[in-house]
């Protein structure tokens, strides 16, 4: 292991001690979950880490598979407790929110410093415009019970049965797509693995545990500390929860726009994006039908809405085949407006 | 005539004749629907094989114009025996319907198809890139009159006015268009025609009539057919009518696509979702003012919605320039997840 | 001076004497309304041409930075009067109007011009994409406020506070984005000026002087015009307003397209639908604070609807990479059909 690792592995751990004490000592639940989310991003990461390093270990096929599985398992934990407690409302903001996240602010952030410090970059890959295609799709499809349900014809009774349907679909063409993007893998990692194989499943187990905790005392903390910061519980679900549990793992989208690969770089975010919409939103509503609340996809309005337009600009931005720092500067500013939208109301 | 063309015929011939049993048998209506969905669908392509062979012998131009007159001939026979009873929102599910099956899923058919057969198909045609800017753009004008309605000003008085200049504006459009799309079709084609033209005549207007026929029949058991299947008047004219009396005319489209001919293929989907606004639209609009029940342009939200982003992806899927078969299965599963929303409701 | 500048200015002139006797002789507001608003168009122009001179005097970046502030003088004047009379409404259809009828409108007969006199024209500059994609993320931006007060939580003080969130980032991103759009026109324009320094400045703020009297005028007739003609103040705003105080200025993005320069004209006529969005809209809504009656950017959803269509055909038909007349024709048609939308109403 590295001395990187080592800092990374270290700052994981002090945030996870940090927050079991907020946590125990019942501190304000506003510091709760604050840390407790810090720990959550931080976990996200080590577990990004670890996944990759095991890549190197039992070929990139599986590495791919596991990946899949493990990249999103902070936001699974929370969405599983919050649904739990019956916080529906937070998990669809999370999960539009982290679609959104990636689409927008860390395309945006990945523009700014790969802009600044390469001055305008090209990309022209068959495969980043690809997958911007499939992720606009899989918006449009992820979409339509909430249109579905507010332009047409309101009964909850169809809301779920339509729900179903979708995470059916949105299933289906994760496996459907899988392969592909598997091969794709194979051909661009090659650096070999740091860490011993013991040492890579020690980390992955121990940091899929401690997610767990967190994301228990992160979930019990919400309700109280977004009473006391006056934020809604969207908004908690769009920003807080979709950054913390998915989009810090995309710093590696923003160091590769700042090496000057813009390909790989949106190849990376958007991929991400596709994964909780095609894996993580799916796999979550087929689980809720085991609990007393249940998960659908419908959404309220706007939550369609900046899932319809974050995709549609993703969608022209990776077309433009040309990105400038002030590209990245009107996307920051776009996610901005689009993240205020939501500090009001339920 | 070759054999493939009298099995077609035949096939014809045997559904018409079960239409026309059911019908006459008083056979539970949701049999005659089907059946009678079928054999418009086969008359629908057996009139698109017969302008085919009228075009070697008249020329390409007039071919053409025969062709856009002639091969809506089925959907929209079925039009107007709706509106002569009333059913208002049948016929404009039907149109959104076929515009959206055109583009979502006979080209996501098309790129399955071509996708694993070919492997990925590039296309670069500018026509091709043309038409799906056309597409979005009359997609566009075609909803404002329901977005205006929904909206704005919900009067009635305004939405019929409202209709009548989009349909004046798209008719003017489609002669606009013409010139361009004939010349272009002179170029792609050139087979020597397999039937003399007494032959071509004598099918076009015995498929004409029996489509009048069949037509007439289809309507009258739409209504108890939809009822006992629990369907709604709006699936019945999005995937039915629309399937039926449309999109099954573009099996030449995906037969492209299966021969390695992507640009082709997706000029002859587009253009055939371009008639359906530019021409019958238009044409039905004004016709109904000679009817009871008029009309318009007012479609229900979600026809509208599905309309825009429907028009949004085909020009996207085009813009990207590559296709393959997942792209075409996730263009499946959206059309799926679309259709779906119309099954509850009015 | 030449010629043509003469008669430009003694054409400007006569408008604004005419426009001065139907106000002072109380004329039918019809009247003067319409005859202001030629007035108003004509100075817009005369404005543009002077701006135009001074460029070549102090140098390409001061002329850019004078011509942002100066060339949206004549709908700085209309709004500022308009929304001291309360007439918000106006003033928000004026705004998207001024950016929908750029970006459809004149972009529209671009192309019709451009491609009747040159046949097909292509155009590839990643300077004319690049300005699509920001114009449709302001677009995406401008809208939210609108979309989050309709869909999410209908707050009279959220939506103001929104706006203001909006403005600011708007303003920010006109700031960032300046320079690069300053750079760019430097290298673009090469004429010597025609007009001495104290010609233009004389001009510049004659013209000026005139315009914030015909504003005045012009709105002072406008509610009594919208009576008697059955418009909608909505209509009013959304085209008189709009094409009279911004689009005429666009004039030279047409005449660029029929000497076949498509890349220049589309950025001309892209870079002055930036300009409303980035800087006049949160100008006034700033200024307005001050006002008793305050501007926000919560639009009616048709106005948000329109400008979110308008900025997606906008960015299809500039990524298309290739125009034609027919095109033209077509952007044409959905100009139409979007002013129609608007004559009903408040």
């Amino acid at each position: 292991m590295s001395r990187s690792d080592y800092r990374e592995l270290g700052l994981a751990a002090v945030f996870v001690a940090a927050a079991a004490l907020t946590h125990f000592l019942h501190v304000t639940p506003v510091v709760t979950f604050l840390v407790a989310a810090a720990a959550i991003a931080l976990l996200a990461r080590l577990v990004g880490s670890a996944t990759e390093q095991l890549g190197g270990r039992v070929g990139a096929s599986a590495a791919g598979v596991v990946q899949s599985g493990l990249g999103n398992l902070p936001e699974l934990f929370i969405s599983l407790f919050a649904l739990h407690k019956g916080l529906v409302g937070v998990v669809q903001a999370a999960l539009v929110g982290s679609i959104v996240a990636n689409g927008v602010l860390v395309l945006g952030i990945a523009f700014l410093v790969g802009g600044l410090r390469n001055g305008t970059q090209t990309f022209d890959s068959a495969h980043a415009r690809m997958i911007a295609t499939l992720a606009a799709l899989s918006a449009a499809i992820l979409s339509m019970p909430t249109l579905a349900h507010t332009f047409h014809t309101p009964a909850a009774t169809h809301g779920r049965t339509l729900s179903l349907i979708c995470a059916g679909v949105l299933i289906v063409l994760f496996f459907v797509t899988l392969p592909s993007f598997l091969e794709r893998r194979g051909d661009s990692e090659g650096e070999p693995p740091r860490w011993s194989l013991p040492v890579t499943v020690t980390v992955l187990g121990a940091a899929g545990i401690a997610a767990a905790f967190v994301s228990d005392w992160f979930v019990t903390a919400l309700t109280p500390a977004t009473h006391t910061l006056h934020m809604s519980q969207g908004f908690a679900g769009f920003v807080i929860v979709a950054i913390a549990g998915n989009a810090v793992e995309n710093v590696v989208g923003v160091q590769l726009a700042a090496r000057n690969r813009p390909d790989f770089a949106i190849s990376v975010i958007v991929s991400s994006e596709l994964q909780v919409a095609l894996l993580l939103t799916p796999i979550l509503v087929f689980v809720s039908l085991a609990f007393t609340t249940q998960l659908t996809l419908v959404f309220t309005p706007l939550l369609a809405i900046a899932l319809l337009i974050g995709a549609a600009i993703t969608a022209l931005i990776v077309y433009d085949g040309e990105s400038t720092w002030e590209e990245g500067a009107i996307l920051i500013g776009l996610y901005i407006v689009i993240a205020a939208s939501f500090w009001w109301g339920a």
